[in-house]
């Protein structure tokens, strides 16, 4: 049995690089998958295939509908969402997936600092794992194919 | 035929009092429900009904269980959700209550500033529609009534 | 019991009268709902509510924000959702409420005249029923009422 | 990970076979499914299969059994729909199977030439990616696959 | 409360007006629904509404479609479904009816002589109760409305 | 706005009394539902309307056709579930109706003394809010409805 | 891609493996499923696993217990269902089957002599395609898979 | 076709060691889940992971996260579910489980001593078979893979 999992969340430091290669060293059946890493690709990638929008916003409204794509077809797939909350920036995608996955029945583990508990208590509330980090989250992967 | 609108967001001025009194003024046949909009109450509801917790993070645990309680049972009692952002505070249960709408085949209106766009991009992208003030989204749900 | 039943199809005739007047005189207890029938008004819709748009493509855009969600309100709230197809137009707006309408479990009665059939085959395979009048698809309505 | 993806829209030219050459090209591991491309055949099937009907409308809907039949299963199949448009044809099928698409909740790329935007707003406004070409499609689905 | 029941089974005798009767005698919120008990009415109402059609066979085509249409929409409105199985015909669609109850997760109540438990064995042990007279099924359904 | 809410539990005292007449005093709009409180009546019901079965199991066999009937069709109609649980007895039913409310999606309020923490800990994890006397489950319910 | 088909229908002839031999020589990647077609062994399965039981009711009872595990095993794993009536026996079996999946909304093809048309016209309006004889059935399972 | 079954139910003896010997002797192409068996482990993964937790009940909350995951996590891979129930423990996990897979209409087979009928009757009337050892369990997953 192979488990799929969706990393939400910043896409500033190499959180998830470092999940793949623990999880590798565990030789844990986890394929991984996630949102377009490189930000810039990410903001661009509307008027890179549907060309030059008449501004900002329409700029953005177009690089979100190829990244939704990927997000929901992703999550589609997957077993488990994790989504790692971090200190800064808005953050309010990684809250999109999260509640998704929560409303469309996939267990959710949320990653974040203690500090972030009080903005993010309901969300806590309905995740099925809340952690501080992704050590902890992928603890929480392995013990589901623990056997005695 | 009447409807039900949960109104999602921030709490914190009086935005749902106007969105209600300029509704009974277009004699909209609409029922809005919400979150709980007395902070402290909403803060302090967990250790109220529960009892004394442990500390800040499960006082925050043992209220977000009553919130989230009523939120569910609102929210799937609603025929629209209403969303609205604004500049200040990390709002991640709007977030949350917004994502967990569209999920739930819910239409989603969203509001926000424009200088809001880019980190709701994906957000905006799914919401059934987007606009910049109460007064737009209300226009929006007194067209559903319109009739010739 | 009564029904609600959503008309849609196109807005350029009184069909939706002439249906509602039919089950007046039979006193079926029969709420209708539909699209806005003012074209210039489900036209211009967004950028009365959203403001001007750079161009006509995103004023349609804007448009069809808001129709969509009174569509979407409307159908959610429907028993039975019947679509009028004539000779002229695109029409594909009432192939998507009622292909929307079928995959939702809502039953369709399509409205055609004969010389449609052959592009219509595949939606009419999977109507429930298939007439070529208004007047047709009332009597069907009034069967789910008649007793004995 | 590999996907399945259905091919909906008119089968009067190769769009298909180009977009299955280019993303064999680009190593994309997607499998793509369809409506049967050969015209006479999807519309003799019902009688090739069922026998000699009473008429041409009958014929018409022994032939839709069989397509829809087929399109039900592949459809069923996939993770992603891709309906093209074009300036020719009525193209009601396109349109049932985009719009039954998006009721599945599986993501929608809708391929148009700009010229058809305003009859197609509504729909546009519910796929999740609208381009104007097959090759600007693959570009979307290639970035789904795509990693640092 | 009240609650919509529908009365699936043959259309040759009167049970349902004396589970009616009956449950107008013990006060019982019940509101009951079924198919059209006129037989020939039932039989012809494709032609009456279409038209003539080609042979037999489309005829009965025909019917189906209107018969359908009621079926589905009041099996739509109930909490529960009765089905009454007798020695005479063949009643596949009762069968047809109490199925698509239980797949629907609305319970089934199937009444019918002890003689026929073994072709409905299958049938018995997907139904919620198994009885053997209109009179049993509606001790069943006034239990559930019995205070202390 | 009106809720309907299921008290499910043991039938052994008046617990579900002191809520219904809690809720009168504080004038909530509340409809209380819930199995039969009659213990004999319960246990009896099968052979009541089924008649004498061959042993004690197959008459427990048919005291919960009946018992289940009347807690689907009761637990379908509620928006929320309250279950009970106390020191006495094994209360399978109360954890299948507990566990039931949850997978349809329906928040549960779970009320148990302290000490059965340790055997209800996973129950706990997925109810939405956990008490220790139908009072705090009360004042819960009390929240939905309060409005500053 | 290889879909799994069930074959529901009566046990007392070869047809599946009729259908089995002729999928093999078409090549076709159909993996094909279905009920018990040992007779005695379906209607002796319930005491040969639970032992000897009061009368032949319960005897049944035990039997369908098993079989419907299989059945529904198997029809959730299947992408069409296949159902086959003949002239004799009551097969109501075979209409459960058939109706079931046509309310979990996977294809199902009906095969019928015409002579049975009148009694099945309702369920025949539901199924997907109708046929007369395996072969047919078989025709249209391969045209799923057609390329040009 | 291979089947993934969850074993629910106590964990304090070898009885699921026994039934995958069995199926291996059998040849059945089962895969088998379930819960964590080694208790201490189970109790303790809470704080193993999250570290130390203010009181018992925190401890218990901190547990019961990382063990629904687990469980939910397998069992929406699985495709049958058996629920072993014995004397001892008050069980109210397994009795979440066996309601669970029961509410996902995943078939559940109920293992139970016969003198515990009566406490676990309304379970016994939703299960799709109740048996009395692991062994009829057994007999009854390999029934589904018999042909003649």
């Amino acid at each position: 049995m192979e488990l799929t999992v969706y990393l939400a969340g910043q896409i500033h430091d190499n959180w998830r690089d470092d999940m793949k290669q623990e999880a590798k060293k565990l030789d844990l059946p986890i394929h991984f998958v996630g949102p377009m890493e490189n930000h810039d690709r990410s903001d661009n990638i509307g008027e890179e295939i549907k060309g030059k929008q008449p501004n900002a916003i329409f700029k953005d409204e177009a690089a979100s509908e190829i990244n939704n794509l990927r997000t929901q077809v992703l999550l589609n797939k997957s077993d488990v969402v994790i989504a790692l909350f971090g200190e800064k920036y808005k953050q309010w995608n990684s809250a999109m997936d999260a509640s998704t996955a929560i409303a469309l029945q996939k267990p959710l583990i949320l990653i974040r600092p203690e500090s972030l508990h009080h903005p993010l208590k309901e969300l806590s509330n309905k995740a099925q794992v809340v952690v501080e980090s992704p050590e902890q989250a992928l603890q929480a992967l392995s013990y589901i194919f623990e056997t005695n």
